[in-house]
Protein backbone atom coordinates (compact mmCIF):
# COMPACT_ATOMS: atom_id res chain seq x y z
CA UNK A 1 0.00 0.00 0.00
CA UNK A 2 1.16 2.75 -1.19
CA UNK A 3 -0.71 5.85 0.41
CA UNK A 4 -2.52 5.79 3.80
CA UNK A 5 -6.27 4.76 2.84
CA UNK A 6 -7.71 9.04 2.50
CA UNK A 7 -4.53 9.48 0.82
CA UNK A 8 -5.36 6.89 -1.90
CA UNK A 9 -8.95 7.73 -1.96
CA UNK A 10 -7.79 11.85 -2.59
CA UNK A 11 -5.49 10.86 -5.57
CA UNK A 12 -8.25 8.45 -6.77
CA UNK A 13 -10.71 11.29 -6.72
CA UNK A 14 -7.99 13.87 -7.92
CA UNK A 15 -6.96 11.61 -11.32
CA UNK A 16 -10.76 11.45 -12.41
CA UNK A 17 -10.72 14.98 -13.55
CA UNK A 18 -9.68 15.54 -17.23
CA UNK A 19 -5.74 15.39 -18.09
CA UNK A 20 -4.49 14.36 -14.89
CA UNK A 21 -2.98 11.31 -14.66
CA UNK A 22 -1.50 9.15 -11.59
CA UNK A 23 1.57 11.19 -11.08
CA UNK A 24 -0.05 14.60 -11.93
CA UNK A 25 -2.70 13.31 -9.01
CA UNK A 26 -0.35 12.32 -6.72
CA UNK A 27 1.54 15.98 -6.48
CA UNK A 28 -2.30 17.73 -6.45
CA UNK A 29 -2.89 15.37 -3.42
CA UNK A 30 0.55 15.97 -1.68
CA UNK A 31 0.51 20.05 -2.23
CA UNK A 32 -3.60 19.85 -0.87
CA UNK A 33 -2.07 17.95 1.97
CA UNK A 34 0.64 20.89 2.74
CA UNK A 35 -1.25 24.23 2.18
CA UNK A 36 -3.30 25.56 5.17
CA UNK A 37 -6.15 23.19 6.30
CA UNK A 38 -8.28 26.50 5.26
CA UNK A 39 -6.96 26.76 1.62
CA UNK A 40 -7.78 22.59 1.50
CA UNK A 41 -11.69 23.45 2.96
CA UNK A 42 -11.96 26.44 0.52
CA UNK A 43 -11.47 24.40 -2.52
CA UNK A 44 -13.79 21.62 -1.62
CA UNK A 45 -16.28 24.20 -0.68
CA UNK A 46 -15.81 25.69 -4.32
CA UNK A 47 -16.50 22.65 -5.47
CA UNK A 48 -19.74 22.18 -3.91
CA UNK A 49 -21.19 25.34 -4.18
CA UNK A 50 -20.71 25.80 -7.57
CA UNK A 51 -22.47 22.61 -7.83
CA UNK A 52 -25.43 23.50 -4.99
CA UNK A 53 -25.59 27.04 -6.83
CA UNK A 54 -25.86 26.33 -10.66
CA UNK A 55 -27.65 25.21 -13.41
CA UNK A 56 -28.97 25.45 -16.98
CA UNK A 57 -29.96 28.91 -18.32
CA UNK A 58 -33.68 28.08 -19.67
CA UNK A 59 -33.36 30.28 -22.77
CA UNK A 60 -29.86 29.56 -24.16
CA UNK A 61 -28.41 26.34 -21.71
CA UNK A 62 -25.97 28.50 -20.69
CA UNK A 63 -24.24 27.90 -17.33
CA UNK A 64 -26.74 30.10 -15.12
CA UNK A 65 -27.18 30.98 -11.12
CA UNK A 66 -31.07 31.59 -11.29
CA UNK A 67 -33.34 30.92 -14.01
CA UNK A 68 -31.60 32.98 -16.68
CA UNK A 69 -27.41 33.75 -17.60
CA UNK A 70 -26.17 36.71 -17.27
CA UNK A 71 -26.37 37.18 -21.10
CA UNK A 72 -29.91 36.52 -21.22
CA UNK A 73 -30.66 38.65 -18.32
CA UNK A 74 -28.82 41.45 -19.62
CA UNK A 75 -31.27 43.65 -21.54
CA UNK A 76 -28.32 45.67 -23.25
CA UNK A 77 -27.48 42.58 -25.42
CA UNK A 78 -29.33 42.40 -28.95
CA UNK A 79 -31.93 39.07 -28.58
CA UNK A 80 -32.53 39.00 -32.20
CA UNK A 81 -28.47 38.27 -32.98
CA UNK A 82 -27.93 34.33 -31.72
CA UNK A 83 -23.89 32.72 -31.76
CA UNK A 84 -24.86 28.92 -31.67
CA UNK A 85 -21.69 27.42 -29.52
CA UNK A 86 -21.18 23.55 -28.75
CA UNK A 87 -20.77 23.93 -25.09
CA UNK A 88 -20.59 26.66 -22.08
CA UNK A 89 -17.04 27.33 -22.08
CA UNK A 90 -17.14 28.34 -25.75
CA UNK A 91 -19.18 31.65 -24.69
CA UNK A 92 -16.20 32.37 -22.72
CA UNK A 93 -14.10 32.50 -25.88
CA UNK A 94 -16.26 34.18 -27.88
CA UNK A 95 -16.67 37.32 -25.15
CA UNK A 96 -12.98 37.13 -24.70
CA UNK A 97 -12.81 39.09 -28.06
CA UNK A 98 -15.27 42.02 -26.95
CA UNK A 99 -16.89 41.71 -30.33
CA UNK A 100 -20.20 40.35 -29.60
CA UNK A 101 -23.12 41.99 -28.21
CA UNK A 102 -25.72 39.47 -28.64
CA UNK A 103 -27.45 36.44 -27.23
CA UNK A 104 -26.22 33.20 -26.78
CA UNK A 105 -27.49 29.50 -27.28
CA UNK A 106 -25.51 26.05 -26.16
CA UNK A 107 -25.74 23.04 -28.21
CA UNK A 108 -24.99 20.41 -25.59
CA UNK A 109 -21.90 19.35 -28.25
CA UNK A 110 -21.89 18.62 -32.00
CA UNK A 111 -23.75 15.62 -34.28
CA UNK A 112 -21.52 13.07 -34.54
CA UNK A 113 -22.76 9.34 -35.04
CA UNK A 114 -19.90 7.40 -34.49
CA UNK A 115 -20.71 8.84 -30.81
CA UNK A 116 -24.07 8.52 -31.02
CA UNK A 117 -25.19 11.62 -30.82
CA UNK A 118 -27.61 13.02 -33.14
CA UNK A 119 -29.74 16.14 -33.86
CA UNK A 120 -31.97 14.93 -31.07
CA UNK A 121 -29.18 14.29 -28.49
CA UNK A 122 -28.67 18.41 -29.40
CA UNK A 123 -30.93 21.69 -28.65
CA UNK A 124 -32.10 22.20 -31.99
CA UNK A 125 -35.37 21.78 -31.13
CA UNK A 126 -35.08 24.74 -28.80
CA UNK A 127 -33.24 27.06 -31.44
CA UNK A 128 -35.70 27.12 -34.10
CA UNK A 129 -38.10 27.60 -31.01
CA UNK A 130 -36.47 30.66 -29.85
CA UNK A 131 -35.98 32.07 -33.69
CA UNK A 132 -39.46 31.85 -34.22
CA UNK A 133 -40.73 33.13 -30.84
CA UNK A 134 -37.67 36.03 -30.37
CA UNK A 135 -37.64 37.39 -33.92
CA UNK A 136 -34.34 36.20 -34.40
CA UNK A 137 -32.30 38.11 -37.45
CA UNK A 138 -28.90 36.43 -37.74
CA UNK A 139 -27.72 32.82 -36.14
CA UNK A 140 -24.01 32.69 -36.13
CA UNK A 141 -23.24 29.19 -36.37
CA UNK A 142 -19.37 29.24 -34.12
CA UNK A 143 -19.31 25.33 -33.44
CA UNK A 144 -15.72 23.83 -33.74
CA UNK A 145 -14.30 23.99 -37.05
CA UNK A 146 -13.72 20.49 -36.73
CA UNK A 147 -15.82 17.63 -38.99
CA UNK A 148 -18.63 17.07 -36.64
CA UNK A 149 -18.55 21.24 -35.43
CA UNK A 150 -19.08 21.65 -39.72
CA UNK A 151 -21.68 19.06 -40.22
CA UNK A 152 -23.61 20.43 -37.39
CA UNK A 153 -23.19 23.71 -38.74
CA UNK A 154 -24.26 22.45 -42.27
CA UNK A 155 -27.19 20.89 -40.81
CA UNK A 156 -28.68 24.06 -38.72
CA UNK A 157 -27.93 26.00 -41.15
CA UNK A 158 -30.26 23.91 -43.75
CA UNK A 159 -33.34 23.99 -40.80
CA UNK A 160 -32.76 27.74 -40.27
CA UNK A 161 -33.23 29.16 -43.87
CA UNK A 162 -36.59 28.03 -44.71
CA UNK A 163 -37.60 29.93 -41.31
CA UNK A 164 -35.93 33.07 -43.13
CA UNK A 165 -33.28 33.83 -40.61
CA UNK A 166 -29.97 34.71 -42.01
CA UNK A 167 -27.55 31.89 -41.11
CA UNK A 168 -23.97 32.27 -40.80
CA UNK A 169 -20.70 31.08 -39.82
CA UNK A 170 -17.59 31.98 -38.45
CA UNK A 171 -14.21 32.17 -40.61
CA UNK A 172 -11.86 29.97 -40.72
CA UNK A 173 -8.34 30.89 -41.71
CA UNK A 174 -4.64 31.78 -40.81
CA UNK A 175 -4.81 32.02 -37.49
CA UNK A 176 -3.24 35.99 -35.88
CA UNK A 177 0.16 35.87 -36.31
CA UNK A 178 0.30 32.40 -37.02
CA UNK A 179 3.17 31.89 -40.25
CA UNK A 180 2.43 30.48 -43.89
CA UNK A 181 5.20 28.14 -43.96
CA UNK A 182 3.31 25.83 -40.56
CA UNK A 183 -0.42 26.35 -41.80
CA UNK A 184 -2.24 23.02 -42.46
CA UNK A 185 -3.18 22.64 -46.43
CA UNK A 186 -6.90 22.50 -45.19
CA UNK A 187 -6.55 25.96 -43.26
CA UNK A 188 -4.95 27.18 -45.91
CA UNK A 189 -6.97 26.62 -48.28
CA UNK A 190 -9.63 28.01 -46.52
CA UNK A 191 -7.99 30.88 -46.01
CA UNK A 192 -7.65 31.60 -49.51
CA UNK A 193 -11.06 30.75 -50.24
CA UNK A 194 -12.35 33.17 -47.51
CA UNK A 195 -10.54 36.30 -49.50
CA UNK A 196 -11.59 39.45 -49.49
CA UNK A 197 -11.20 42.51 -50.67
CA UNK A 198 -8.26 45.42 -49.16
CA UNK B 1 -17.86 39.24 -15.78
CA UNK B 2 -17.07 36.09 -17.94
CA UNK B 3 -18.07 33.50 -15.22
CA UNK B 4 -21.07 33.46 -12.84
CA UNK B 5 -19.90 34.14 -9.43
CA UNK B 6 -19.57 30.57 -7.96
CA UNK B 7 -18.02 29.83 -11.15
CA UNK B 8 -15.38 32.30 -10.70
CA UNK B 9 -14.27 31.20 -7.34
CA UNK B 10 -14.26 27.56 -8.39
CA UNK B 11 -11.55 28.90 -11.17
CA UNK B 12 -9.93 30.49 -8.49
CA UNK B 13 -9.76 27.99 -5.99
CA UNK B 14 -8.49 25.64 -9.03
CA UNK B 15 -5.87 27.75 -9.91
CA UNK B 16 -4.13 27.72 -6.79
CA UNK B 17 -3.16 24.30 -7.39
CA UNK B 18 0.36 23.86 -8.84
CA UNK B 19 1.09 23.33 -12.89
CA UNK B 20 -2.88 24.13 -13.23
CA UNK B 21 -2.94 28.01 -14.86
CA UNK B 22 -6.13 29.79 -15.80
CA UNK B 23 -6.92 27.88 -19.12
CA UNK B 24 -6.51 24.21 -17.08
CA UNK B 25 -8.74 25.59 -14.14
CA UNK B 26 -11.35 26.51 -16.41
CA UNK B 27 -11.16 23.16 -18.21
CA UNK B 28 -11.58 21.69 -14.68
CA UNK B 29 -14.55 23.96 -13.56
CA UNK B 30 -16.61 23.29 -16.71
CA UNK B 31 -15.58 19.73 -16.20
CA UNK B 32 -17.04 19.67 -12.45
CA UNK B 33 -20.20 21.43 -13.45
CA UNK B 34 -21.05 18.57 -16.14
CA UNK B 35 -20.24 15.68 -14.53
CA UNK B 36 -22.51 14.12 -11.99
CA UNK B 37 -23.17 15.88 -9.06
CA UNK B 38 -21.62 12.70 -6.72
CA UNK B 39 -18.62 12.76 -8.43
CA UNK B 40 -18.28 16.46 -7.73
CA UNK B 41 -19.23 16.09 -4.27
CA UNK B 42 -16.81 12.76 -4.06
CA UNK B 43 -13.64 14.86 -4.86
CA UNK B 44 -15.16 17.60 -2.30
CA UNK B 45 -15.58 15.12 0.29
CA UNK B 46 -11.91 13.62 -0.49
CA UNK B 47 -9.87 16.42 0.04
CA UNK B 48 -12.12 17.63 3.75
CA UNK B 49 -11.47 14.12 5.07
CA UNK B 50 -7.66 13.88 3.60
CA UNK B 51 -7.14 17.22 5.42
CA UNK B 52 -8.89 15.78 8.39
CA UNK B 53 -7.84 12.15 8.93
CA UNK B 54 -4.21 12.82 7.76
CA UNK B 55 -1.30 14.51 10.32
CA UNK B 56 2.48 13.35 10.56
CA UNK B 57 3.73 10.30 11.77
CA UNK B 58 5.38 11.09 14.75
CA UNK B 59 8.45 8.89 14.34
CA UNK B 60 9.46 9.43 10.47
CA UNK B 61 7.20 12.67 9.71
CA UNK B 62 5.58 11.12 7.03
CA UNK B 63 2.04 11.27 6.49
CA UNK B 64 0.00 9.37 8.54
CA UNK B 65 -3.68 8.78 9.84
CA UNK B 66 -2.63 7.35 13.23
CA UNK B 67 0.22 7.94 15.41
CA UNK B 68 2.39 6.47 13.22
CA UNK B 69 2.57 5.96 9.61
CA UNK B 70 2.53 2.55 8.14
CA UNK B 71 5.94 2.10 7.53
CA UNK B 72 6.96 3.12 11.05
CA UNK B 73 4.02 0.30 12.55
CA UNK B 74 4.96 -2.42 10.25
CA UNK B 75 7.00 -4.29 12.56
CA UNK B 76 8.16 -6.72 9.79
CA UNK B 77 10.80 -3.91 8.56
CA UNK B 78 14.14 -3.20 9.62
CA UNK B 79 14.05 0.18 12.03
CA UNK B 80 17.69 0.10 12.04
CA UNK B 81 17.88 1.00 8.47
CA UNK B 82 16.80 4.66 8.36
CA UNK B 83 16.43 6.00 4.58
CA UNK B 84 16.16 10.25 4.80
CA UNK B 85 13.93 11.62 1.94
CA UNK B 86 13.06 15.53 1.64
CA UNK B 87 9.25 15.38 1.26
CA UNK B 88 7.14 11.97 1.82
CA UNK B 89 6.04 11.97 -1.88
CA UNK B 90 9.93 10.90 -1.76
CA UNK B 91 8.73 7.57 0.20
CA UNK B 92 6.32 6.65 -2.49
CA UNK B 93 8.87 6.60 -5.17
CA UNK B 94 11.69 4.82 -3.24
CA UNK B 95 8.69 2.09 -2.02
CA UNK B 96 7.59 1.76 -5.65
CA UNK B 97 11.29 0.19 -6.45
CA UNK B 98 10.24 -2.72 -3.78
CA UNK B 99 13.93 -3.25 -3.01
CA UNK B 100 13.95 -1.26 0.27
CA UNK B 101 12.69 -2.42 3.90
CA UNK B 102 14.10 -0.30 6.19
CA UNK B 103 12.09 2.95 8.18
CA UNK B 104 11.52 6.24 6.47
CA UNK B 105 12.82 10.06 8.03
CA UNK B 106 11.64 12.83 6.52
CA UNK B 107 13.30 16.20 6.49
CA UNK B 108 10.88 18.28 4.63
CA UNK B 109 13.33 20.21 2.28
CA UNK B 110 16.58 20.95 1.98
CA UNK B 111 19.21 22.86 2.70
CA UNK B 112 18.94 26.10 0.81
CA UNK B 113 19.85 29.74 2.13
CA UNK B 114 18.46 30.75 -0.85
CA UNK B 115 15.05 30.06 -0.09
CA UNK B 116 16.26 30.74 4.02
CA UNK B 117 15.52 26.96 4.92
CA UNK B 118 19.06 26.48 7.27
CA UNK B 119 19.15 22.87 9.33
CA UNK B 120 17.01 24.04 11.85
CA UNK B 121 14.01 24.35 9.40
CA UNK B 122 14.64 20.36 8.51
CA UNK B 123 14.28 17.73 11.36
CA UNK B 124 18.24 16.87 11.78
CA UNK B 125 17.40 16.39 15.37
CA UNK B 126 14.80 14.27 14.92
CA UNK B 127 17.14 11.94 12.98
CA UNK B 128 20.01 11.98 14.64
CA UNK B 129 17.67 11.47 18.10
CA UNK B 130 16.58 8.17 15.88
CA UNK B 131 19.87 7.25 15.40
CA UNK B 132 21.29 7.16 19.13
CA UNK B 133 17.65 5.60 20.39
CA UNK B 134 16.56 2.98 17.60
CA UNK B 135 20.13 2.09 17.35
CA UNK B 136 20.20 2.33 13.66
CA UNK B 137 23.21 0.57 11.75
CA UNK B 138 22.66 2.65 8.45
CA UNK B 139 21.44 5.82 7.26
CA UNK B 140 20.93 5.92 3.66
CA UNK B 141 20.79 9.73 2.46
CA UNK B 142 18.26 9.74 -0.05
CA UNK B 143 17.76 13.86 -1.08
CA UNK B 144 17.71 14.89 -4.70
CA UNK B 145 20.56 14.95 -6.23
CA UNK B 146 20.95 18.79 -6.62
CA UNK B 147 22.75 21.31 -5.47
CA UNK B 148 20.37 21.76 -2.57
CA UNK B 149 20.27 18.06 -1.53
CA UNK B 150 23.62 17.40 -2.59
CA UNK B 151 24.54 20.18 0.76
CA UNK B 152 22.31 18.51 3.01
CA UNK B 153 23.65 15.12 2.47
CA UNK B 154 27.09 16.33 3.24
CA UNK B 155 25.54 17.56 6.16
CA UNK B 156 24.15 15.05 7.62
CA UNK B 157 26.71 12.56 7.03
CA UNK B 158 29.32 14.79 9.02
CA UNK B 159 26.87 14.87 11.78
CA UNK B 160 26.02 11.27 11.45
CA UNK B 161 29.41 9.82 11.00
CA UNK B 162 30.87 10.64 15.20
CA UNK B 163 27.74 8.94 16.22
CA UNK B 164 29.14 5.55 14.45
CA UNK B 165 26.21 5.08 12.27
CA UNK B 166 27.12 4.55 8.31
CA UNK B 167 25.80 7.04 6.33
CA UNK B 168 25.22 6.08 2.58
CA UNK B 169 23.95 8.55 -0.54
CA UNK B 170 22.23 6.63 -3.32
CA UNK B 171 24.03 6.40 -6.46
CA UNK B 172 24.17 9.29 -9.49
CA UNK B 173 24.49 8.29 -12.72
CA UNK B 174 22.82 7.62 -16.53
CA UNK B 175 19.10 7.00 -16.33
CA UNK B 176 18.22 3.47 -16.69
CA UNK B 177 16.99 3.07 -20.68
CA UNK B 178 19.21 6.60 -21.14
CA UNK B 179 21.57 7.64 -23.80
CA UNK B 180 25.19 7.88 -23.99
CA UNK B 181 24.81 10.85 -26.15
CA UNK B 182 22.16 12.57 -24.60
CA UNK B 183 23.03 12.30 -20.98
CA UNK B 184 24.43 15.59 -19.20
CA UNK B 185 28.44 15.86 -18.64
CA UNK B 186 27.51 16.22 -15.19
CA UNK B 187 25.93 13.01 -14.93
CA UNK B 188 28.00 11.20 -17.29
CA UNK B 189 30.75 12.20 -14.98
CA UNK B 190 29.21 10.53 -12.24
CA UNK B 191 28.49 7.75 -13.62
CA UNK B 192 31.77 7.23 -14.77
CA UNK B 193 33.22 8.15 -10.81
CA UNK B 194 30.45 5.52 -9.30
CA UNK B 195 31.63 2.68 -11.73
CA UNK B 196 32.08 -0.61 -10.80
CA UNK B 197 33.34 -4.62 -11.12
CA UNK B 198 31.62 -6.54 -13.65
Amino acid sequence: MLYTPPLARLVEELSKLPGVGPKTAQRLAFHLLRVPPEEARSLAQAIVEAREKISYCRRCFNFAEGDLCEYCADTRRDPALVCVVERPQDIVAVERTGEFRGLYHVLGGAISPIDGIGPEELRIRELLDRVRKDAVREVIIATNPRVEGEATAMYLANLLKPLGVRATRIASGLPVGGDLEYADEVTLGRALKGRHEL
